[in-house]
């Protein structure tokens, strides 16, 4: 990650911010606004990161060592010399060559972006997808977006804890209850008489797919089936 | 996009940079530290999408005509009440639902993130992939990667025909009914005098995240508040 001519310190202390969040290792500047880099250096809970970010005088010795070069652009302009690749797609080429070199992603002044020098050091462009008529990102936001999208599958993406759903078992008697509380309340009619209700197959299929939708995991159907004994315990009470 | 009890300025005006940006369009705001409101709203250059951000009291008024909420977390503590979906796997879901209706995406303050309550109004939660050891992102940062996924590919999605979802407005009524249903039954236990009973803050939430986890379409979340309704009226009879 190499910050060129870059002014706010705020924006170099998000940069190192998000480096460190997406877990890449590098910061270098390139003729940064000095006073910028002092404050952003000196500010309170500055990253070890930006403590250890390397300040070179030029394009072409902060990326001497990386075997790709990529400028990043918000295509304002159009750019005929360059390829220019959108982030999802450039992201991709990026990745693959991060697993055997170095990779230089260059970022440009808050003003201005990137010049027609710094980018004759790049081998290709990247772009972020952003709305045509709102085009120019925040760098420090520009910066994150891109990190986020270059550490895509990098690490194993935590699984989700996987829910237990509830047993077909659980839901039938979860269903026979919630119809017996029904019944209880008056909400369904028995067609019969009260000593031997019987009840409409209608009602009790609309039911059971009313408690299959809800598609309960096995402990919350645990809990709703508590919940309807208390109730029809009391409705018949 | 919500914001709750932000606190800096710049982050609600890089957060409104980031929306326009992605090609989104609405700002909630929940509780601003108002003097950052104010100062953000009057910043040069704010955004017409900043002088249009709606302001509400209560994450529920501000989520209240959506049918997906999704609140976002740094997991820097464990959160088993609620399933945890990173980034690429949870923006594709938001997607889907974006093509058909409207989703609330709610961020916390940037010293706490988001309170127990204010996850008890989400139906799931969403975690950017960050590095174990420096986990909590720029709040300003965090929007704009996560609008970055969410606008990815979004002409090629589209909706599916599919069912209408329960508003969170509906959601919040059924809540209500089912908690009034479990005190009468006394499946619950007021912590009070019977004339003034008081609800535990702990039950409600539990409840309200138990509501959220059905995922109830708006008829189904019509047909049980109607049976809940009967319910609460024979056991108070």
């Amino acid at each position: 990650m190499v910050l060129v001519n870059t002014r706010n310190p705020l924006n170099i202390g998000a940069a190192a911010r998000a480096i460190s969040n997406f877990g890449f290792k590098h910061l270098r500047v390139v003729n940064p606004f000095e006073a910028a880099f002092r404050e952003a250096r000196s500010a309170v809970g500055a990253a070890p990161l930006l403590a250890q970010a390397e300040e070179f005088h030029s394009v072409a010795d902060a990326v001497a060592d990386c075997s790709l070069v990529v400028g990043t652009t918000a295509l304002s302009r159009r750019n005929p010399e360059h390829v220019v690749r959108n982030l999802p797609e450039g992201g991709f080429l990026i990745r693959k060559r991060l697993a055997r070199s170095k990779v230089g992603l260059l970022f440009g002044s808050e003003k201005r972006g990137l010049s027609n020098e710094d980018f004759s050091y790049c081998h290709w462009l990247l772009s972020i997808p952003t709305r045509e008529a709102h085009r120019s990102m925040n760098l420090g936001q520009a910066v994150a977006v891109s990190l986020y999208e270059l550490s895509r599958d990098a690490k194993r993406v935590r699984p989700s804890e996987a829910v237990t759903l509830a047993r077909a078992f659980d839901l039938e008697r979860l269903t026979s209850l919630l119809l017996d509380v029904l019944h209880s309340s008056g909400y369904l009619k028995s067609r019969n008489s009260e000593d031997s209700p019987v009840r409409s197959t209608g009602d009790e299929e609309r039911v059971r797919r009313f408690v299959r939708r809800m598609n309960l995991s096995s402990a919350d159907a645990e809990q709703l089936t508590g919940m309807l004994r208390q109730i029809l315990w009391k409705v018949s009470a």
